[in-house]
């Protein structure tokens, strides 16, 4: 049984809300500790506004997963929920930064990339030695500094996100997950080449599954739900809805990576086939794409160099291949699994009203 | 009133147990959580003995600084100051794993860098696409997976180093002070020749002290004192005399990074100058060093290509104008203001003994 598929809605007033205590604790956090970094020296500033910067710009998708986790356990214990929004948050911002310097991403959220940032402060000063260097080697550190601070907010949640407890095991494992999911990504745009494409899609899973599935939707609801002192098997069953919404949103993600407008996902066209991202998107077309045209896209993915020629020819092929129609039948398969486990959540109907609008939001985004 | 300079020690008996200890913690850690990432994908075993090989190599000074913090309290809390060098000691994994590629340093503790083993992975295996960017981008997530196991251990030391307590304070606070120490650092190799000169020492002092002397003596001492619920006045004269311990350290690497035997340091002979790096011992030479030869030394900093005859000349223009002898008489008298303050520590004689040995090895070190 699978309820019907909702219209999409704008963020409901009570998540606003949230999002806006999480800019502000956010924007309060970064002045306070930016403070410290300019009192050791005042070029301690371009780290700190590099940081704010991107940070400023997120939708807050994993904080405001925590927050519907949190409220839909009926009597959340009074841990600040704003504070683990604020820890999520600055661990994306800090994964961001260093996936951009993996992906050598030019831009981010519509403004260049932190080791972009600094490779033009560079470039405008006219300092010496290799600036795009000095770029990768500022963003290392910038994204090591905001995952220090996502932790130091993560250990202020008090008792219950101590060492032992439901919710920093999630955190911890959250982290472990997302880096081990990221390196799996990296491995098999090198490794793809050389192993079976006939298991290519099951790989991009395991990635999908690991590096977004679990780390942006599913840990971040049921942390909410452990944080507010959610029962074990509540937490469960966050968990079975939270994984498929996860992985339709990052199948759409993989969608918009080739097919998205530029002017509303904030990146170059293409973008995924110049990094050589292998997605379950790429291992279709590998599978069932004629022998010439696999062996095409295969010696295009991780070209820095692709032109808009080379790129419409790729689309074609993802799109004659039945790649984009497999990709999109198992979108609307997982948001159909997800929705279906979203209505026998046993927590007040708002929360399950505010999570179907969640998972129909991931799946038909533009951005 | 200055203690004499005392001979070279062994380290005591009690702080090899506390280094097997915290090898063994570290190795039960490293296996327990590598079983993890290898549950996710057997390809996670790269990055688990990628941090596993580099961390097994260290000397384990911050954690024994720790120990000794901790010793020095006449009646230390019941807390697991094992598991607090642990945590030091991935912290300290991370930021080398770092630090290399910053650096682009081919070698770490007498084996490959973990962004060159990375890159040797993939030669070895034929992958595709580029090795070296591979081998960074793996290092990256190996180093954030380092940095969010160091926390993971330091959560589990419970009260004593709970959100708000001393311990806390010091452990966030060093990890700001260290980052935004090496930013500084990395800055100072491609700002620094448009800057004053006169102000160079100055600078690369400031470096010096955040990078290196807090983070890697007084930080580690004070946090063990602090976990052992020392009380304020006792930490502030463990912090008077980590620093000028920590920062006389920090010049000796700096001798040892343009005159050191590979042999012994594990790195090549004058890396720090092909690196560029711009410290003390470089500042005082740009200052008093001829116009000719400061221009030679200035222009050859950063440039990787430095062959063995430049790297002499080099050395002969650090010595004959007279900075190595600065540099050395600044940590002979760093050492001597610190021996000092250590023995005017309020704590046990053999405490005291202990990090005067500590201090001696600190300085006559050759590795």
């Amino acid at each position: 049984m699978s309820a019907p598929v909702r219209q999409v809605h704008d963020v409901p007033a009570d998540d606003r809300a949230f999002v806006a205590a999480v800019d502000a604790a956010l924007t309060t956090f970064l002045r306070a500790e930016g403070e410290k970094l300019i009192a050791i020296s005042p070029d301690g500033r371009h780290l700190v506004d590099a940081v704010a910067s991107l940070s400023s710009g997120g939708k807050r998708m994993r904080a405001t997963l925590c927050y519907r986790g949190w409220t839909a356990v009926a009597d959340p214990a009074a841990v600040d929920v704003v504070a683990a929004g604020v820890a999520l948050e600055l661990f994306q911002t800090a994964a961001l930064i260093h996936d951009d310097i993996i992906d050598r991403s030019d831009t981010r959220r519509s403004v260049p990339s932190v080791h972009r940032r600094f490779e033009a402060l560079h470039a405008e000063q006219g300092w010496a030695l290799d600036g795009a260097h000095f770029g990768v080697s500022a963003a290392v550190l910038a994204g090591d500094l905001c995952l220090s601070w996502s932790e130091q907010v993560f250990g202020s949640l008090g008792p219950a996100a101590a060492s032992g407890t439901p919710a920093r095991l999630i955190f911890d494992r959250m982290r472990m997950e997302v880096l081990t999911g990221q390196y799996l990504d990296v491995l098999e745009e090198v490794a793809g080449p050389q192993r079976d494409p006939a298991e290519a899609v099951e790989r991009a899973r395991t990635v999908s599954s690991y590096k977004s599935a679990r780390y942006s939707v599913e840990r971040p609801l049921v942390l909410g739900a452990a944080l507010a002192g959610g029962d074990p098997d509540l937490i469960d069953e966050f968990s079975a809805a939270g994984l498929p919404l996860g992985e339709a949103f990052q199948l759409r993600d993989d969608v918009l990576g080739v097919f998205g407008d530029p002017a509303l996902t904030g990146k170059p066209a293409g973008d995924d086939l110049r990094e050589g991202k292998r997605t379950v998107l790429i291992g279709y077309a590998l599978q069932d794409a004629g022998a010439d045209d696999a062996a095409y896209l295969s010696s295009c993915l991780g070209r820095p160099d692709l032109d808009a020629a080379a790129i419409e020819r790729l689309r074609a092929i993802l799109t004659d291949s039945g790649a984009l129609r497999r990709t999109e039948d198992l979108i609307g398969q997982l948001h159909r699994t997800a929705v279906d486990r979203i209505g026998r959540l046993a927590v007040p109907g708002e929360v399950r009203d505010a999570l179907v609008g969640l998972a129909d939001r991931a799946v038909t985004r533009q951005a």
